[in-house]
């Protein structure tokens, strides 16, 4: 019977099980079945840290691995030669987008201000900026990018797609188009991966474009923006900032952007929330679906 | 000429101003110009208090007012006897829609939270709960009602709409199927004006209809909801709240619901936003082209 590894024991809630599996379940924090040998797909469980990921090495029958993170940088190097990865792409994009317009909307509507008035009792008012009206650069367009500006487009905002290639049917711009875009924007938001290509893109020259009370958000990846360029903008008032991500993560507890006025951060948790359990789980479903039947994975990235 | 008297000076940036008519501006702080005899159009400055509305008995020509506010009780009572009035209906549906959202965002993504941990720099993560696949009963289905729904969608939610009258063709419900609809309610959004159908319409019983853990988010008017039954139920832990606006207001320094765990308050700042003067702007621009071309004005309520 071929053997599979998973980390919930309530998949048949997400779907209809094959038959012909013998599925075994391992969550990452208890210790995993004594017998790997026979595993043949494993799916890691999600944000447990590189013990999971070792695990690879006992399982000598092991066909294919299900990682539930988009990015799998962590795993490729720890894969067993001729072994198939399929990755999580589009498990998180619910959650980063709405944490994106969390982070967004905090910052226009001045959140932290009033969490800071509700501790005093106070019931002092003011006018905020607004999100309606902004016009939005959005750097990154994939699923991620697509739901934030959907987002953006039901609150009255206007959105600039700029992708790392023009794709002029679709109205996205190329990444060589940022200085000429970044002048005009109200509200960047960096949705980049942890590419070569996407390393500190926005850097003292791209922040410096920016016009003034501008807003910085980083939904992506920390290395996207050079952090000491925006803890200078920031720190002279210029500019805002609202960030999942930082570099160097997590961000020194003495690190000046922690106490800057018009910057908030959250913990690098966007892609954390609870919608991504369900999805997660359905895509299980099909994967074991297809697998107990030798059709080939979804999100096959090597 | 005909004199007409506006609170900004800048209009002629958002439309054609139209000959024939004389435009004075008080702003609602300053003081208004000495002679009001003339006067015929009067846009009342927004969210100045009574002074600006009582101004309106200095103003024997007067032939029509125009509020900027969607809600009028505080004019109606002064208003002279045979002078139109025209009310602000819709120009706050963008700002109070994303305010909305701000406040469920940051409930259901634990911002407050986050905002503590950044004082003290600390990277402490976890999963939160999402948006995303929630139920949203949305109390309130009229433009700003629909503006919020049109977020709900984005974000991959599921809107409940309920009126004072069900709508059947366009999905509304009835605010009589409350009772069958609330058990079902991940999160419930009020969105209703203060009058005396919609007061208290959220009391005891309703909250109690709510599932364990369920957010209540109220943007329209305090009197909503039953203030002391929610005290009880979010005291408890049993129901989350994100309220904009209470009964009363300002809510008391030493109020319970200040310092209630999972209770996030702002103070009634839903509709101030930048998004409001551009908006209003626009409109007294299309008023003034009728007021002094003879057509009806738009928005007039009595």
């Amino acid at each position: 019977m071929t053997r599979v590894l998973v980390p919930w024991a309530d998949l048949a809630d997400y779907g209809t099980l094959p038959d012909g599996l013998r599925i075994d379940v391992y969550d990452g924090v208890a210790s995993p079945p004594a017998d790997l040998s026979g595993v043949e797909l494993y799916v890691l469980p999600y944000d447990r840290g590189s013990g999971p990921i070792e695990l690879m090495r006992a399982m000598p029958a092991l066909k294919a691995v299900q990682s539930l993170s988009a990015g799998v940088d962590k795993v490729v190097p720890l894969l067993p030669a001729g072994v198939e990865l399929a990755n999580g792409r589009g498990l998180h994009d619910a959650s980063v987008a709405e944490h994106a317009l969390a982070l967004i909307l905090a910052a226009q509507r001045d959140l932290p201000r009033w969490v800071d008035q509700q501790r005093s009792g106070s019931w002092e008012r003011e006018h905020t900026r607004s999100l309606a009206d902004s016009r939005v650069v959005l750097l990154g367009y994939g699923s991620i990018g697509r739901a934030i500006a959907r987002f953006m487009t039901a609150g009255e905002a206007t959105v600039v797609p700029v992708a790392s290639t023009a794709r002029p049917a679709e109205g996205v711009h190329g990444v060589s188009e940022l200085p000429g875009l970044l002048p005009g924007a109200d509200i960047l938001v960096a949705v980049l991966p942890d590419t070569p290509s996407a390393r500190g893109v926005i850097g003292a020259a791209e922040l410096a474009a920016l016009p003034d009370d501008a807003l910085v958000v980083n939904v992506g990846r920390g290395s996207t923006v050079d952090t000491a360029a925006l803890t200078a903008e920031t720190g002279t008032g210029r500019l805002r900032a609202a960030l999942d991500v930082v570099a160097p993560e997590p961000l020194p507890p003495d690190h000046p952007l922690w106490t800057t006025a018009g910057v908030l951060i959250t913990p690098h948790v966007a892609g954390g929330s609870a919608s991504f359990y369900p999805r997660a789980k359905r895509l299980i479903v099909e994967q074991l679906r297809r697998f107990a039947a030798g059709e080939p994975l979804l999100n096959v990235v090597s």
